[in-house]
């Protein structure tokens, strides 16, 4: 089976709106084991909608559509979809009276023109929007599938997760299921290369690998006729697999570094305070981004100029004045600093230079030290971050982040 | 004239990467004039990317591809398109010499497949690639013209602002220049209902607003012989459309709240300091993200728990005992604190309930008191937050951050 994903709304073609749609249906499609060859975009036109749909159905079994579901007079693919398999618009009456409810729950009045999101070509498969008022449908003839779907991303990723993706299984004998590993300090070519044997001879589970800003990602894909079964076949892997990276692997189904530090933080009972120069509150700002992260994280200080150093951390004017602000021996005073005067049982701490000026020879533009301070021991890494890129700033702030989690995580 | 855009690269197809460089292209070509009807995406395979190209060319007078022109064996797009217009590739000497070059200082071997990045189609405009290897190149024969971009983004954003635009415009009797007013605090409609008969009666320059998470961007675009005239046009609107908005335009050509806070400090002399809660973290990561924050910015304080608003802040006991850590006494406290600590000019802060949890009937989740304090005065605000979406604590903390960054841009 292959699909096709076409888009429809003026904003995307004015350039208004990123297409993140596109990329997460493609996304789920392959982890579907979906092939899709083909993204379209495509105005509010009915015309040029109406031949976009029409050279989809004849390049490919299934075509999912996003946006043009609304209420107004622009919004068509509907009607559009409708007209190309001969069917007939109906008024589906669960989702009329939902969507009134949901108008009086929220003390709006329900103009008559939102009754159009409720009429839907007969025969439809209804997918409700927990998200929003316009429902997403599928319609099925001479075996091509047409699944429409709201242009609002966070509407439409929880209805594929919800209610696509059963779908997609429920015309399928086999149900997939993935499970990932998160890798930090080696290079997805360093991975693949490890790997390299394993995603030639397993196609059941698959195993590919994504990067990510500073990190790679390993996912492991398996087929089976349900769950259990699935489940069960990628259980060994994932062991065999993280036991090949026995330094780098920090999470296991993990979303990112900040979750799993929050989650292993809580998990075993302790707290943490962080001292930040280069970074700038970054490190503060994702760790708290985390729901609950409250009960762990104590305080942040992001001391930019030499005297917060000293005031706010208890760095010595000795040290600052002998080694420098980025330096080692800051980077543990600050640390040590920060644990002692929050309370926290752990403490870290970055100072460097992430430009784009302020380098020198002897330190240049990407020197980065991060450190830890834990009633059982401190720690600090020297980082040659520099890379000459246009956004080597951002880059630099990026990877020193990350690297004082890691120093963090993997202290706990 | 219209135009359409073809991106080449099947990690787009697997939705491993989002495509960014459709939407800014779009939004190049709006704001110079030309007509996007369709956006389409095709992976790294020579019939497919053929067909595509070919149904390109039969809807419009230009098409951009993005991706295909690296050195390995599926990157295909110049040689696709050769063989469309029926062009001989031959070897474009300075582009070799230039990437021998560049190979050289980096340290790196050349190996013989980056050869095939120098090679072009006969008759070709080059754009050299000021971020990366491949030249970027465009085609022109029969009245149609196809431009080849690289697929970076960062290399792709570059080539086109400097090379791209202006041969655009050398096809042109007219040139293209915009301006941007920046607005916060009010929503695109009502920057839309302020504006509308302007926005009607005006074709030269035009306006248009976007919606921002949290702000509005008024752009004004005036077509002209060449930039003197076009800036002459705009000058008069810019004045007169920011003055319909008072309290609301805070930046002029700026690239967001950041940005305009930092020049504004750096241009009136004065410091910063902020002390955070909800936000944790996340406005002084935006401030010290601007490249030069460090003369401006002192340190940042995020007292997540009420013993760190004590010790770091000199927030009173009594101040959390009776009106709570969320309030507009212990935000004004805070602001106070961070900055006679830091011995800033200016200190703000945040105080306020992100969720998912923490609400209660009397403080709901969304909840959230920004201060500014300076040593000419004090002023607190009492913000409702709350939206019921999926990402509701993501957007109780940006539009804090946007509200407290305001506040002090308000008050220089």
């Amino acid at each position: 089976m292959n699909a096709e994903i076409l888009c429809v709304g003026t904003e995307l073609l004015l350039g208004d709106v990123v297409n993140t749609n596109a990329a997460y249906i493609s996304r789920e499609l392959a982890a579907c084991g979906i092939g899709c060859y083909y993204q379209s975009v495509v105005g509010d036109n009915p015309d040029r909608l109406s031949d976009s749909l029409g050279l989809a159905l004849s390049r490919a079994d299934m075509v999912i559509t996003t946006g043009g579901l609304g209420p107004t007079y622009d919004d068509l693919t509907k009607e559009t979809v409708a007209s190309c398999f001969g069917l007939e618009m109906e008024l589906h009456q669960p989702s009329l009276d939902r969507m009134m409810m949901l108008f009086s729950r929220g003390g709006r009045s329900f103009t008559k023109n939102n009754e159009k999101q409720a009429y839907m070509p007969r025969g439809a498969t209804i997918f409700e929007n927990d998200r929003g008022t316009a429902p997403g449908l599928a319609v099925e003839k001479d075996g091509k599938t047409v699944i429409m779907l709201p242009g609002p991303p966070g509407e439409m990723t929880a209805m594929f997760a919800l209610q696509v993706k059963p779908f997609l299984e429920s015309r399928s004998s086999q149900v997939l299921r993935s499970r990932s590993l998160s890798i930090f300090g080696l290079g997805e070519s360093a991975v693949e290369d490890v790997l390299h044997d394993y995603m030639v001879e397993h196609t059941n589970p698959t195993i590919a690998t994504y990067a990510k800003t500073g990190e790679v990602q390993i996912r492991i894909t398996a087929s089976a006729p349900d769950a259990a079964a699935a489940e069960a076949l990628m259980a060994p892997m994932v062991e065999e697999v993280a036991a090949l990276f026995p330094d780098h692997v920090y999470g296991v189904d993990t979303e990112n570094m900040q979750t799993a530090l929050v989650s292993k933080l809580t998990e075993k009972g302790r707290t943490i305070a962080v001292a930040e120069s280069c970074t700038g509150g970054m490190i503060a700002a994702r760790i708290t981004e985390v729901p609950g992260a409250s009960a762990v994280f104590l305080c942040g200080v992001c001391s930019y100029s030499n005297q917060s150093k000293m005031d706010l951390l208890g760095v010595e004017r000795n040290t600052l004045e002998t080694f420098g602000a980025v330096s080692e021996e800051t980077a543990l005073e600050m640390a040590r600093g920060i644990r002692q005067r929050s309370g926290a049982t752990i403490g870290i701490a970055t100072t460097g230079i992430a430009g784009p000026s302020g380098g020198t020879a002897e330190k240049p533009v990407g020197l980065v030290y991060v450190a830890l301070s834990t009633a059982e021991g401190e720690k600090a890494l020297e980082l040659r971050l520099g890379r000459a890129y246009a956004n080597e700033r951002e880059l630099i702030r990026n990877f020193a982040c990350l690297n004082a989690m890691h120093l963090a995580l993997r202290s706990i």
